[in-house]
């Protein structure tokens, strides 16, 4: 018995079956190129033990714990902790019980195929979690993760991976990446510059946040130059890091392209806290064509990724805080938000800059369309909700016609669950072998191309697009 | 010879096409449970038998005279009623020959598999209706309606109906339903409270229908208080005659969450006539958190119907009145929308409310990330023109994913076309079995977990998500 | 060895392969029913010799150039002109070689399609164009070039074309035409009316256009009357030439029904410069109402192709001109954007408006509700960057079950890239046979059904719709 098929996610049918099985056998053991994530740099550097089962799967995972709320299960039963610091449960056998109990509700979702990936490929377990077997399995997971070879560096090593990105506020001092360094360890753990904190008026403590950051890039004061001059320094320590990306979260994909006089005007006003709604998403929408500039003078590859209203639920906000699986994707327009950062910098050959979205209508009608012929622009991988077998098939569905293969950057597990990431790559290998296989077999692509491709979406073009 | 093809809508393939034939097996005969239609509870307390094959299959049938009116054929040929009572077809038989003329016209719609579906399983026919077969049809299903065998009542039973829903607005006396309750006859036909008619400013004589509801309800008055009070009251009427659900048909799913104050001021605009279409709009959105705090009281499960631009031609409105075919859907927001319902009543574990939409692009983005979080949302099937194989599949591939299977609630037959009901039930069993079937062959689910989805999907999730 | 695989784009399954197949052989060799274009009417004026492969195949196709500039070409190593006449690469083999470095990046795109079913079915070429074969294709392409059999005539022939529409200015002459017509070649080449150029005040030289207009349509002057008399000239004299159909590119789909006076004061404002964008946006919306009420008096068939922004980079526009690949769809609206020019005339029995869309997701909810209720309505085939295997499966996927295939239209080519036409419309074919075949082997259509539809779809419609 096995939790995982051995031909998952591959077409039905016979010669195209085959056709992937062959193409993702040239893959299956490929490096993990993983440009993009956010896995705990602390977690290399202190190379501790995972605490229990539940802590490594389902406390932190909000894939998990928001399904299991949509069904009524309390946060505080799961271990979410509460702003007010108030009672919530505590001990990971009895939250193991419940996510067991509940794992049915996971049927047919990308959790189902992680987490079962992770028991079978990561802790050898082969029967299906249930009430029956969740004392067995949280019994087998706690006593693998007190050994050495569940550690963190040891389960890097083990997942292959080549590179791994982590994603830091600029605000960040990169300790744990300065102790991975001094360690001698092997492994490439890298950063990326996310800005959000001092970039978007609307973060929590912005004005804070940017005089903090002032001072961190070496500035006297705050003023526009002042500001400009502290992300050349910020950035300028990120890459001595091994940072080869920026990251930038706006609610919309908006920029702006406004004259110095008119952005420093609007940056004091942000500032001092008085801009409206209005004023604070142009400031945004200016700072990405900022954010293009810099990247002009130092290499950094841009990423954008819009469209998320974050804490949909005031409630939820108020008793637990950010990031609790309440971010909702919203329609998300391209082709007018960006027009004013292409115009100023988009034809420029040494630009970089890589779009997500999280509304697939834009795929065919806008992302394609634009990523086809803008020298600067490459099409991120399917994102988030869209992370999965049907999401990712339809990316290469709507995005290929278009944009070809070329124009897109292979895959980013985007996770902070490490265990997930070998199987995140996987789906990733076999739905592309599954849609080059199916290329070949409807004659759009001939089969020797198919196996440069595979190759190309594996880890290659990770490796081009971000620098690496 | 044979309409309908024994393996229909099943996958191609071998392996997946003979597992979805077992899984549909098992719930082929599963009884209908019909919890959301249009069904007339006039015919179950009458039960006298329909009159010609025109007037069961052409005339009433919007999916059917909106066909043929596209190529050109004028609603009056089909015997759509004129508003000014001026002349149309009245013989049935020359509206059927008509209709057989353009059979053509509905290939590869859901009508045609519908139509199918009644003229073989329920009057045994077995050619194709075209112009040459007309007359045979009409004489053979004229010659069955005449028989006892498929009076109303009859045909319920046969057709394996457990409960069937009705919806009837607030003003309604129910009188057909006490006939039915005091007929001892054992046939579940229960009622839903549809209160557009009250509650939305733009239904026609507005002013008037509250004024009759407030009566009706057993209030002196029109105030906030007492109109409030009336819909308490008519929302018990109906639970006593079965209710578990009420359903709101509204433009937008915009929502809003004001002050007591605020709403007071606003119902008294609003009743007086002197309210912007703004106004309107937010009372249609205020009232509908009213009804999720009176389903929190008595119990009732709200669905919420939103995203069609009604009666689109003026000068069809004008001619033949509303619901003629020219109900066109619009883009729909729901994040933004909800979002005032959500943080007022969201969280509340007895609450529960179905979201539908016409708009397919929220399935993925909007419908299944809120349906995967919020304990209260869970998600209608495919609705209208995406009820059919294509959307129903749509459906699943853009939901299953982030709402899982247990955020939705099962098929709604949605329909007024008695004979068709069952050929609806049988298109969403097989295309679930497809959907299952398909998610085994590329190792998404095991196999024994989709012999119990597919009882859930059946007719599990439907009881549950309605009460019944 | 061969570029094309004969069972392209058929199902990857057995017997709906053999039916698609069985499907499209019956079609394959059906003339060219080609109703919307942009070919050059002079290639056929004067039967000269294309020039190099070059001139042929990449310089004037903006799929190709747009694609390769997206990878860093410069449009002007592709030989693309600039505006200010500075230098561009002018030598053909040179071109050339640089496109077949680049070939790859057409992978699984409709370009590599189209240009392989060229290279082997127009010029025999069989082994795949790369660094390795690019001097082999230039000099085999540029010497069939030199021979009679590869003239414009020649071709047009060979590539069994039947009726080819091509489109022009209402200021064009229309001497190319008058020059095939008097030459005694029995080729169908006719033309069709787009007036943008005098209906989009946003157009370049709109008020000297509007004043030559009025002039070339036998008007004294300018006024309203006169504007509306000069179209209905110009639109007899097309119609001289064959015109069955007018073209009418607008950024958006909204329409306008305004009074006679107020049309006219709009109409003067905007000829004077002084209408703001949003009176420009709505003379443009009067115009297809207007051009509605035209169609009505001669006939013509309306043709509306909304939701492109053109020319998105100004840099791109200033350097290189218009239509060099930089038109990006945007979301578009029908529902409310129609309803006037509906309201208005929507009901005629003998008006016939084609619609288009860029954006995918108004097929389900918006194009195919409308086209399946109102008579003079009809769909469009998939346009543009969906104009393609997976764009066109989508486009019938969504489209067919609420709007049949009676109120879609066949194959338009749309393409100025002569040797595409026959790889085009092959494409359409083979689509058309699969989704065919898999209706049947889904038993949503009997056979002999099937077999009548793709002779429906591969020629009959399109001579219909247009009026061929």
């Amino acid at each position: 018995m096995a939790l995982l098929d051995e031909n998952r996610l591959f077409p039905v049918e016979g010669s195209a079956r085959s056709l992937a099985r062959d193409l993702y056998d040239t893959v299956k053991s490929a490096p993990i190129v993983s440009p993009h994530g956010h896995t705990d740099p602390r977690w290399f550097a202190q190379n501790e033990a995972f605490p229990d089962p539940a802590q490594l799967f389902v406390t932190p995972d909000h894939y998990v714990f928001r399904m299991l709320h949509s069904q009524g299960v309390p946060l505080e039963a799961l271990g979410v902790p509460r702003v007010d610091g108030g009672p919530t449960e505590t001990d990971g056998r009895t939250i193991w019980r419940l996510f067991a109990k509940h794992y049915h509700l996971l049927r047919a979702t990308p959790s189902r195929i992680w987490l079962d990936h992770a028991f079978q490929e990561v802790f050898g377990l082969t029967e299906r979690l249930s009430d029956a077997t969740a004392d067995d399995y949280y019994d087998h997971i706690a006593q693998c993760l007190a050994q050495p070879a569940f550690r963190p560096r040891a389960l890097f090593e083990r997942f292959n991976i080549e590179v791994i990105a982590t994603t830091e506020s600029p605000l960040d001092d990169l300790k744990w990446h300065r102790m991975i360094r001094e360690s001698g360890w092997g492994g490439r753990v890298i950063t990326a510059y996310r800005p959000d904190p001092v970039v978007d008026p609307d973060f929590q403590d912005f004005a804070r946040n940017v005089e903090t950051f002032c001072a961190l890039g070496g500035q006297s004061g705050t003023g526009w130059q002042a500001y400009l001059d502290a992300h050349r320094a910020r950035r300028a320590y990120f890459k001595e890091f091994g940072a080869t990306s920026t990251d930038h979260g706006h609610p919309t994909a908006r920029t702006e392209n406004l004259s110095s006089a008119e952005v420093e005007a609007l940056y004091n006003k942000v500032l001092s806290g008085k801009a409206d709604a209005a004023e604070r998403e142009a400031f945004r929408g200016q700072m990405l064509t900022e954010m293009a500039r810099l990247s002009l003078e130092d290499g950094l590859v841009m990423q954008i990724h819009p469209g998320a209203m974050r804490n949909h639920s005031d409630p939820v906000l108020g008793r637990f805080g950010r990031d609790k699986g309440y971010d909702i994707p919203t329609r998300t327009d391209y082709v007018h938000a960006l027009k004013p950062l292409l115009d100023a910098v988009g034809e420029e050959p040494d630009l970089r800059v890589i779009l997500f979205t999280l509304d697939e209508t834009s795929y065919a009608r806008e992302l394609a369309p634009l990523a086809g012929v803008y020298p600067c622009l490459r099409l991120g991988p399917a994102w988030w909700f869209h992370d999965s077998y049907e999401g990712m098939t339809r990316f290469r569905q709507m995005t290929t016609e278009t944009a070809g293969f070329y124009n897109t950057v292979g895959f980013n597990d985007d996770t902070r669950a490490f265990c997930s990431i070998p199987a995140r790559h996987d789906v990733a290998r076999r739905v592309d072998a599954a849609f080059l296989a199916n290329l070949v077999a409807t004659g759009r692509l001939q089969e020797d191309e198919a196996y440069e491709v595979i190759q190309d979406l594996a880890h290659r073009l990770a490796r081009q697009a971000y620098r690496l």
